[in-house]
């Protein structure tokens, strides 16, 4: 396949199986200038398949720079109305969201003072989202446009075709029928859901040479797979691609540290973090280290309450599509899905019952943590041992040799 | 100067000219893909001369194509949400706004069916523009990007420095200071229109081989440069370039046949109409007919009662720096600025003496046009004599020869 048909078919993907799209419904297409060539291609896409109206709405790298450099300080958290007014109309009017990721120039806000690229957070759009995310308002999901920069980044070589290849293998593009290989494939990750589930373990042991973790469980928690169901009912799949089961941790129950185990590309802050070593004491971040990053971590960290704190737990093996390409893409939403990995940050409230709708006071005062952060970093692969806890001490083999045990 | 020097005196000309800047203003800037250079540019100089936050909106001409070629009836006309926020902000804010021009695709939507792409306009969103013009509540400006695309229209070949040369000169940016030169030349500018008012014409003559058309004119109408002033006092310069003075006709008085001397670049509808020639007939356009474009015109002219009525007269002569330039721009903002011309659709209401504010129905028993529609043609040039008749018939010459007389 070429790439324009590569492009066709994960637009294909995003639009039956990401936003599970439903005639007359609304969509919003959010991305970079240089995911031009894919929010055509999901535009054109939307419309075929029956979207009443499509809006989309470009982001600039070089315009945050712009305000990074030159804006003074209540520039850098501010929202703009047009892209609050985006995502409120898709939640009021019942529509879907597909936001495309894959940055061309990653290390453009490198040499900038990290402190205030730390703290540059559209704060108020930030919360809109995680709310929606939370009330399970919208369909929406992830994909990613290869572009030169992203393909220097990835491969070290400016060679899109080559990604877009091990984007479509990651996606299962080479499937005979990817819509349908993507609602098997969904399902097959809510059996593990459904496997952890049944051990209402009460806490995740990660060990590794570098790594001894230990990640308290709410008792009302459940783990859930990348197929979301809308407070409506609409199944939907929010990365493209997935491979994670996941949980919101007890955060107060956090202790101990942690090793990523491949570099973190920040996408907003046009930062890679390398060789990032987090410790945790009481549910708090105490401890920050990296060989570079270092100062954006922290300062995301220190942004509010609960950037110090943990707000999600992923359990991926080497089955992993992803896993499978061998690449590190430097770029979150495919490198958490080739191996486990937590969060800093707000959690996800659908993962606990009895916590959707709750006040963030309320929410912090169970162990969920709140937060306008959200940040992913990997911690799994070879040699991290996962293991899950019983409330009775009982020990289970999770996940070891990166093969998924239970 | 080169290219960067260029961009930022053009940039620093739009922020400090065309919407003088105030300390602490909020600044929209909204242009398309292929003006991200300036618009990049032009961000920097707003936050360097005091913006207090910058919203930067993209539109990308294939999204509007896809709408137009697989939306339905009610997606042709609807304003996306997030456009309107950013345009209702600027106003409800108190600030500013930059729009950039300069297609880089002129001709993408050429092959379209033409009633379609003259349907396709965002109502809601055009009427809320032409609302916050008319109240004068928001400094607004238009500048150009030059880019490979419209430097094949314009130029005959893709080379984007010279075109920078050409809009430089056009906008005055080899003068040792530019932001002074335009100041001194609107000011000149508002000397022509009050030797306009003073005159107090009744109608307005337009005369060549082609075209023999009357304008007639309100009572209580003025004559307006391109210097404007906010309602709250604030001076600023709604198009770089600008050499026109202008005011709105009474559309009920408007008769004769009328030829374009300019090819129109019809920017939103990626359409080149050429060969021009409309009859009017007591104020409404009864034919029009083109070499090219002409089902375009015809469907904007039947969006709504205003859409074939006129709504603007404008006087330019040989003087203009656009014009000096020799140079058919294949760009409204620029080709309008070098001959005189007129607009079917909406009338300005801050040319009528008591209009301003009034509502649609009132405007339009008053003879001031009402539309969603504002498309200026060209019509002046060598060979078209433009004559001031006064109410007792008395004749007077405002341009012969393409020379200002008056």
């Amino acid at each position: 396949m070429d790439r324009d048909q590569l492009m066709n078919s994960y637009a294909e993907v995003a639009v039956r199986v990401g936003i599970n799209l439903q005639e007359g419904q609304h969509v919003l297409v959010q991305g970079k200038l240089e995911h031009a060539p894919l929010m055509r291609v999901l535009t054109e896409t939307a419309y075929r398949a029956g979207a009443a109206n499509v809006s989309v709405v470009y982001s600039d790298d070089h315009i945050r720079k712009a305000t990074i450099e030159h804006g003074d300080e209540d520039a850098l958290t501010w929202s703009p109305p047009h892209l609050l007014a985006a995502l409120d109309h898709v939640e009021r009017s019942g529509g879907a969201r597909i936001s495309v990721s894959g940055d061309a120039e990653p290390k453009l806000l490198s040499h900038l003072d990290p402190q205030r690229v730390g703290r540059a957070k559209m704060i108020e759009l930030a919360h809109m989202n995680m709310s929606q995310v939370n009330k399970r308002s919208v369909q929406w999901t992830i994909v990613a446009c290869p572009n030169e920069g992203w393909a220097e980044a990835a491969l070290g070589e400016p060679d899109v075709d080559r990604l877009w290849e091990a984007v479509a293998r990651a996606n299962r593009l080479y499937e005979p029928d990817p819509v349908q290989a993507w609602w098997d494939h969904v399902n097959l990750l809510g059996e593990r859901a459904d496997a952890l589930n049944e051990h209402r373990f009460d806490l995740i042991h990660f060990e590794s040479e570098r790594t001894d973790l230990r990640v308290g469980l709410h008792g009302a928690g459940r783990w859930i797979s990348a197929k979301f169901t809308t407070a409506s009912g609409l199944s939907h799949v929010p990365n493209l691609p997935t491979e994670e089961v996941f949980t919101t941790p007890d955060f107060r129950r956090v202790d101990g540290v942690v090793a990523a185990t491949r570099p973190l590309q920040m996408s907003s802050e046009g930062v890679t973090v390398t060789d990032l070593t987090v410790t945790f004491e009481g549910g708090r971040a105490v401890a920050v280290e990296a060989a570079t990053g270092e100062e954006v971590v922290r300062s995301q960290m220190a942004l509010d309450e609960g950037g110090a704190r943990l707000g999600e737990v992923a359990l991926v093996d080497r089955a992993s599509a992803v896993g499978a390409t061998g690449l590190t893409f430097n770029n979150t939403l495919f490198d958490e899905n080739a191996t486990s990995h937590i969060a800093y940050g707000a959690a996800y409230t659908f993962c606990v019952e009895g916590a959707e709708g709750l006040p963030p006071e309320q929410l912090v005062d169970r162990g969920i943590n709140h937060s306008s952060v959200h940040t992913d970093f990997m911690i799994g692969g070879p040699g991290v041992n996962v293991t899950g806890v019983t409330g009775d001490g009982g020990r289970v083999t999770i996940i070891e040799d990166n093969i998924w045990q239970l």
